[in-house]
């Protein structure tokens, strides 16, 4: 099922050399993925990028030109690996200047002594940027067009997103129920396919497990419609209580809630 | 610094609405980034995408392409959102075939009641296809040409990794070495730019950390020449010096080896 045709989906950008050779493992997918999913914009692609202006410039532009909002975390600091501004205003082909607001709070920040051009490249930004406040360590990210340009750093990454979460248009929130099923995959997935296929509206995804050495599924139903939601889960639960397939209590009771 | 014309680099295509959704968060990266890297073999790009033939096609078309290895993980089981041999029969334009020796396993590690259409499906691959043991749970992966399909449990998936492994060709391994040094990023930033300049070989990265409230960076040299990854070490810990900056005691040891 492919959503991109939906309304206000998005993409995030991880940009960062520390991620691809596993010294870092990242934090900020799992997090805006929820996040976006409780506001209604179902993140549709990640890409993890290096710190290579090119592989930047590439991803940020096949994804602002496919979903309503993209997100970059990463390489916005004061170091000469930090080329994320750079990247976005070659992206856009904006010229690269320093934000008077930017540096203004960045001066504000430190001591005269500490302000050296490394620090005041966290001002420069493509022209026609707005800035995304920085409540932890004060160097904002940047919104230009439907791209949004956050730190890497998980603390200061989420404190961003706090202060523009109010800014982003979402559909209704996409739903997700699981039912858990004491069988393996295998058991279960002709049944699954011909529910998937009474409810084409609902996203049915199927996530094998082991407890105490025994093969579980948990099946996960997403959707914006709830009542489709729901009747797609009875209609399993039904159809696996009529062939002995035993399902997990707290299951049964409907675990229900958004994603994140 | 763009490595992507060295040889023998690699991509990663991770394969599922769960890691977009935030259900899941993805481990096989890291795992591979590092596996990969101790091989010589970088990782250059991964993408994150969701059950949509589409998107993988589209993935795995671009990311072959451009790199020498291609991995996928997740999508290959019995179930109907396990679409990822499907996508890459597509992707290579070869239709879908049941694997005879494929089927075999299966038909061997499932008693016959167990053997339905959704767990033969596992046994469906691109003609050509060379499978790749699954020593966990039996349904294998597969190779076509440069791209490795994988499964997208990490205990799985790993398992398979150590199957494969003395098949890639990588260069020499990647190493990397460390330098703490006790100072915010912004106040070590121009010093760490002249050191990059001096060694274009060395992939200089900075990662600021907080400890008791101190904050530091973290250098990393990385690089494929052991002795250039030492000596723009070293050059930095002097400069550091120089200027009264405190390097912190294990990395002053000059803590070493490869990554991962």
């Amino acid at each position: 099922m492919d959503n991109s045709q939906q309304p206000a989906s998005a993409a995030l950008v991880i940009i960062g050399n520390e991620i691809l050779s596993g010294r870092t493992v990242d934090a900020n997918l799992p997090y805006l993925a929820r996040e976006l999913n409780a506001l209604g914009i179902p993140l549709l692609e990640a890409r993890v990028v290096p710190d290579v202006e090119e592989r930047i410039v590439e991803a940020v532009n096949a994804c602002r030109a496919r979903y309503a909002y993209v997100f970059t975390t990463g390489g916005i600091g004061p170091t000469h690996d930090d080329i994320t501004a750079a990247s976005i205003s070659r992206a856009f082909g904006r010229p690269l200047l320093r934000h008077p607001e930017a540096e203004r709070r960045l001066r504000a920040y430190y001591p005269p002594e500490k302000i050296n051009e490394a620090r005041l490249k966290m001002a420069e930004m493509p022209e026609g940027a707005e800035l995304i406040d920085n409540p932890i360590s004060t160097a904002p990210g940047f919104r230009v067009e439907n791209v949004f340009v956050l730190a890497g750093i998980p603390r200061v990454m989420q404190a961003m997103f706090e202060g523009i979460r109010h800014r982003l248009r979402g559909g209704p929130p996409i739903l997700s129920r699981t039912l858990t099923l004491l069988a393996p995959e295998g058991d279960v997935a002709l049944l699954l396919a011909e529910v998937q296929e009474a409810f084409p509206s609902v996203e049915i995804g199927s996530y094998p497990f082991f407890t105490f050495d025994r093969p579980g599924t948990s099946i996960v139903f997403r959707s914006r419609d709830a009542a489709a939601c729901e009747a797609a889960l009875r209609r399993l639960e039904e159809a696996a209580r009529a062939r002995g397939i035993e399902i997990r209590n707290e299951a049964a009771a409907g675990t229900s809630g958004e994603e994140g």
